[in-house]
């Protein structure tokens, strides 16, 4: 019996594409920020079959279908035959509809390849993470951490990459969760149908190159500004091409927009937030740790918006001792 | 003395983008329905020096300038160093943010090559139109309209053409007027921009040539659904270049975005109504004439919305005798 803990991250220059969508092989390199206070800890115990309790809940065949096929990598490693129950809690409000499968599937791959008696390294439980979901390979580790694009076919040079450790920089990451709908697409179709429609996707794959070493230098130098500026495009070229895919789609709502110009209208007056939205419709603001708290109040006082979570940089993989 | 009338219009494939700043060359064909109901009627008397009065209000030199440089063209081709004396009146409500400078230029350049003698066809008129404004070039003929990209460096080759008059097909734009503040970022501007610094550029340039052939046929078709979906595509297409621009801008209000989902809520339960929106916020829909009404009064009943402005096809330059 293993327990295992993970953190939620941000992507500041995102991942929007598979090259391979069953290796989870992203079209371009991407880079997060793991964040502390949303987490999710699962604990893993061989057993008769696969079994998946989620915050109390005994799931049904489409989320325990997911994380079976981890399971299969998992014992394809170990050669075993056994199955798991698998017990996972979510340190995630759920009006937050942030996607946890990131932290989920980190969590999974460190409690199973220990429940399976593997002693795998972070990269390799990076490798081993992607497979269940793509950003789940950098929430293996805390900070700023890279999620390498990779060359090979085989995806085992495509996983994360620390790039600075949790302590380098005070920031904080203001999670603006907003009353609205679940959404029609998934990212997994999103993706797909930018892929194969967009005429903006090559741009977009060509211009994340140039994104990720310019947030790379921005995080090492600690430049708010410069991480802001590049953040901000990366975000909304990629919600830009989906706007571009036929037919058109967006996971923007009227609420969404009114939160990145109301940043962008204190920004002009010196409270410097920047912008950030995956697929879905809440926004997150990257700011000082010193402005945070001012932000937050001005984010929570405005229409549409049901809460705002203060998050700073994260820690990486860790185990419970039971 | 001469007066000409010129209708507004509104592209269905999209301008933007100069090749050729001076000239007003596009980077790419558009394609545009006439309006109905909202024109400019500008009369033209030769003077001592220019003038302009627009709405009953005497000018200043911001607005005059743009009128000196056309009637510049005009002089040069009648040989002529009179001045004019032009006055304009638009009929498009002041609330409507809609660029009038279509219908504008278009009528100055019907009314000031009369008032200096010149007698020029449709298409020698919407070369001079064009520059003035772009767009204006569209607003010299009625129905459905193409403005030609044209290969030459001259400017001779790009100009309106139409495609089908005006009694071809009976369909409704209706033009919802928002309740929001000014634009902060001119379509010059913002074109400038885009060009500049939006790595979609490219897809954008080489995805309109396709757009406007698939326009071109829907048109003639009268096929409302193959119309609607390449409009909307080129629309937000547009829209998609400027959000991945450096920095990003984006015209899109947040009221802009409720409009759009609110019509294709009502589309996916079988109201056909189709959007665009051009350099500013407000939302234009095309839809069948039988349908215009009950999509009027839902889009006028959305929050945000100050007025709905229901057109059909509008007819080319007209002269009115005095």
């Amino acid at each position: 019996m293993t327990t295992a803990r993970a953190h939620a991250n941000i992507a500041l220059v995102k991942y929007w594409g598979k090259r391979d969508e069953k290796l989870f092989l992203p079209t371009n390199g991407s880079l997060s920020m793991t964040l502390d206070g949303l987490y999710t800890t699962t604990t893993v115990e061989l057993a008769e079959r696969d079994e998946l309790v989620l915050n109390g809940e005994t799931q049904g065949p489409e989320a325990l279908g997911k994380v079976t096929r981890l399971l299969d990598l998992v014992r394809a490693m170990a050669g075993s035959k056994a199955g798991a129950r698998v017990t996972s809690i979510n340190q995630v409000p759920t009006a937050a509809g942030l996607a946890s499968s990131a932290s989920a599937f980190a969590a999974l791959a460190g409690a199973a390849s220990k429940a399976y008696g593997l002693a795998l390294d972070d990269v390799a439980l990076s490798r081993l993470a992607r497979q269940g979901s793509g950003s789940a390979s950098r929430s293996i580790f805390g900070g700023f951490v890279e999620w390498r694009r990779g060359e090979r076919a085989d995806g085992l040079d495509s996983h994360g990459v620390p790039v600075v450790p949790q302590s380098h920089w005070d920031v904080r990451m203001l999670v603006t969760v907003l009353e609205t709908a679940p959404k029609s697409v998934s990212s997994r179709v999103g993706m797909r149908r930018t892929m194969d429609t967009s005429p903006y996707y090559p741009g977009w794959i060509a211009s994340a190159a140039a994104d990720l070493v310019e947030a790379r230098e921005a995080v090492l130098a600690r430049d708010l500004a410069g991480l802001g500026a590049v953040m901000e495009s990366s975000a909304l070229k990629m919600h830009a091409s989906m706007l571009a895919a036929r037919p058109p789609f967006t996971y923007l709502q009227p609420a969404s927009l009114a939160v990145i110009q109301a940043v962008w209208a204190w920004r002009a007056e010196g409270l410097a937030g920047f912008v950030t939205m995956d697929a879905g419709p809440n926004v997150k603001v990257l700011c000082a740790a010193t402005d945070a708290e001012e932000l937050a109040a001005r984010l929570g006082a405005l229409p549409g918006v049901e809460e705002v979570l203060v998050c700073g940089p994260g820690p990486g993989l860790s185990y419970e001792v039971s």
